[in-house]
């Protein structure tokens, strides 16, 4: 059986085990004081050359998301985001339950425009009677977005622009950051990603780790005392070595981006072949998630031999459907994939 | 230097890392539902001579109560804790955060005892003003206590009969729960803290796991939809895979219980040794924890060979100081700590 | 200076001050427990011919609808709303604070239809992955609406019909209901709103109250210990007297329904004279509330000599402005405001 | 039958009725914009000579407290407040609802000092775990206490004098501050609270008024946007000009101090009745509430006459109960229950 059905099928990339392996006996410190994760926050600063930056590490992603907005917003404000974000759709209303409103924007292909933000904050700020409604006080932003898309180098200086100029932080869900950062069609780079956004995550659990997202502040913007935060949101793991540790890895020797950049390589083909055999996309992803809009019996049929995500209804008659790639795909499934559709 | 800082200085057992690399490349389902966690839970539950229980993985102790409490209480209600109980004093404020007051009561050696919770609950129910009090809506107690103490099965007994009586659960937090079954002084089973409690998590980061608590049910008491109450908090891994099998191995041929003995000896060993040289024990803990009162000028010479935690301060001149054994201490760094007290 | 700005503009209808005046001295139990209170219970249970209900009175709309919707939705729960209605724009994220999401749904003339709501509920539970989506746990309407709108007969049954058929409890923002109930469009009564709705609020403060709305649990469905979610939410009376005195006042000898019928005669007066004057009306309106398009430099003419609200841009050279008559309005008022158009 | 359940039994002041009627037709902007509010914040600012204080009000106390506290306070931070405070045992835990634990120290006659919070302050923040606890952000303090007791102004001042060495602020709950003012044992003065404390609260609900309280910001430490978090918390009423006519009566030719000494003189002629007789005191109020330890036979026949609050059981054979006086307690019904008793 053919299993496309995520990117998060497999443990973790085997330099990881091997490290955690030769580790294991070590005596190390709780709570993320220990070295690993002190060279693995060196090493991250380095990437997105940013020597300042702030990097804690955080088992998953929905805590991470719920763990900065927390921590950023003030009570009476709310974040912007795509209706289609994460946190607006997926979270089990993660947001809402620290308090927060998500303030949802129409998207295009998963994302917003600079010029939406702009007209929201203009709008809100000249209304007399804001004082009744939630403040927008950060932008979230998923790269890649839900549906594998990409922001340009050009549309995120523009967000990051509009947030800047009303003094609001931009927030990037990079759970897939990595994909996003080796598709060829990419202009931005990770410097490029700390230099427009405020604060971002660097994901983990998706590209090659067992678990943990990398947050980086970038503009000497930690929220004071950042770690109660996290211990008060049950965001604190005593073995924090574990997190730590997978990231020093994946940041020793360009390993993230080599392991990105296979997945990538391996969603190209894919996509090549699908395209060859005149399959219908439901949107032109650059990474690693593929969207295909199929005929239901046919959907029914490929199922008896390939897991793949249900995406939506696309009509009576036809499935959007997803297949993920990720550092571990094996070239010879998405030959065996390809064969069969 | 010697370290007895804590329980969670060490990777994990080595069993786990072994069948870490065993299934590394495996493809399994995410969110809990791969074949290693729903072998966990089938070991838990005979474990605990159980069969119906509900059976989750958490990644840290903090999440675990902060979702169990968070997902069994109603908005007007609050939890029964000692003034010292781990949710009062160390998890800045994770079940206020949720909305929820901790209503502490006085300790003696780390535990409440029945008495105190019948006095409590029935002067609420007796007062005619108690819609102006939070209500009383469950009891959380940690065993072992924050202290290394015990509750005798009798005492355990009675609060369970009193929470009864009242319709309210018992939550028992389990972080050193293995130490606490381990110890020779104890009465008490893993069947009968599955039959006095409502739930309950055994711990795995102390006890041999790199992460995991596993929360019992017992009552067919599961709150509805507890998986969305796990995505809100932010507490459901994508590889749940991670949790699952750790805990397969921790529950496969008494591991879990080995290796808690393990500790057990190791910390007797070492209250003998300190009793022989006539060290002062700040009380009696009969687990893997143990206490004592150092002359200020005497703590500050240790230092420098071992590290320890500092517990509190005992007078101007004396300090209580904790060691801690685990699963993982070397019977020959008990011997040097020994030989340097 | 003529004023239209809202229907909150003056005190509170003379009967009001009248019984006040009588009744100051007597020495009442607090928080709801006085013989007025219970009177207006009483007669508002009647004017329902709802006998059962579970009536109480609290001080203003926003604090109601926070308060109803937090005692009765669960943690994972959210609240379906239109993307006008009052919760979801207006009151600074109050149903968020408390930890829940207002799932807004796209509005037509501020309302939303069965149909919509069926398939939000239908997609939900078809969703195999709804654990990680907020779950949808009542529906809120606002009747008149936002927009001065009314919910027909008809509409509200089916909508209803929807509710109980996925067992969500339906809650009706009846801030202005006496204007509903009162104007010639409407075909709804106050018992048919009770035998639709799950909960609902009549509202006082914009109708002849000082302050004041009377939540109406109809199902037996009040939360339990109810008094207890009123403290916790801040929304508990000491002098529940005052709040109780009003309603009793406004529900003895019809003075509620006359007071509203007044308010829906005025507006019908302006609203036939602006259509005389070829007005050009925003939407069709038919209670206290009237919407009208205006060019910019007409509207700053008629700043000068009348008090209105700004209610949206409308294009760059227009600005739909609205009226608000009530109880307190004047019919010299709406002739020299005819006047002046 | 005589009443002395509480200091709020009767309605309001017979001035602020008569204001009401001639004010009751003027046509008002809502939320406190109006002029009557404008008045009273300009003369609560003269009669606490501080007049850049910020001057908001609010239906009732336990609004107050939660909207006071949550306003100020970051998501990691406590309040610190005596154990018998109102927030930390009667308002059903309205504190914790809003995010924040409630820090609580053991009282002595209702009240905390200086020392004590002194030393709350050293330990914490000389603990290295400090960031596993809740942050002590403000001090929250009841003046007159539950107990109906007053700090000294020298006490006062040493706890001002903690605060603003720590940097919170200081927060005095008021809801009785006329009571406190009045007392001829009071050697505070209102200048004197504005001057100690960052934010405070003049209780108008039982002094005189129908409801409300004046929270009084004497630092230019207004949260920012405070009328959103007003708003948010459902604390914000539309006719805002209730608020604002009975605080501009009250503060008009000292009537707020007026009717306090009033009943203060009440209170004191029952102490001393109450002394002269043998009866035995609780403890030594110089407010106007008064408790007595009765025998509980004795308590059952004095019910039949008089009612009065239960406080306490004392012993098996003894309960505390209270008198309370108030602005509009008649000297008659005191020169009745000291014949009946």
């Amino acid at each position: 059986m053919l299993n496309f059905e995520s990117d998060y099928l497999e443990g973790a990339h085997e330099k990881i085990l091997q490290r955690m392996l030769e580790t294991n006996e070590e005596k190390l410190s709780g709570y993320g004081r220990d070295q690993y994760s002190a060279s693995a926050v060196e090493k991250i600063c380095q990437a997105c050359l940013c020597p300042e930056a702030d990097v804690y590490f955080i088992a998953g992603g929905t805590m991470t998301n719920a763990l900065v907005i927390a921590s950023l917003l003030k009570k009476i404000e709310g974040v912007i985001a795509p209706e289609t974000g994460h946190i607006t759709t997926h979270e089990t209303g993660a947001i809402e339950f620290s308090g927060h409103k998500v303030l949802s924007l129409p998207q295009t292909n998963g994302k917003i425009s600079a010029q939406q933000i702009r007209e929201y904050l203009e709008q809100f700020w000249a209304d007399d009677n804001r004082e009744f409604m939630v403040f927008p006080g950060m932008v979230y932003l998923s790269h890649p977005t839900e549906y594998g898309t990409l922001y340009s180098k050009e549309e995120l200086k523009n967000i990051s622009e509009v947030c800047h100029e009303y003094k609001i932080p931009l927030f990037l869900d990079g759970a897939r950051l990595g994909y996003g950062l080796a598709s060829p069609e990419s202009d931005l780079t990770l410097p490029l990603i700390a230099e427009y956004c405020d604060v971002f995550y660097i994901g983990g659990t998706k590209v090659g780790a067992f678990l943990g997202e990398a947050i980086v502040f970038t503009k000497n913007n930690l929220p004071e005392y950042f770690v109660a935060h996290m211990k008060q949101q049950g965001a604190l793991l005593a073995k924090g070595r574990l997190l730590g540790l997978q990231f020093d890895t994946l940041f020793t020797d360009q390993l993230y981006f080599e392991i990105s950049e296979h997945a990538i390589a391996m969603a190209t083909k894919l996509k090549n072949g699908l395209a060859e055999k005149n399959y219908r996309f439901y949107l032109d992803s650059p990474t690693n998630q593929q969207f295909i809009i199929l005929e239901n019996n046919k959907m029914e049929e490929l199922k008896k031999d390939v897991a793949f995500s249900f995406w939506e209804q696309y009509d009576d008659e036809h499935t959007v459907i997803r297949f993920a790639t990720s550092w571990a795909t094996k070239e010879a499934d998405i030959d065996a994939l390809l064969t069969l559709l």
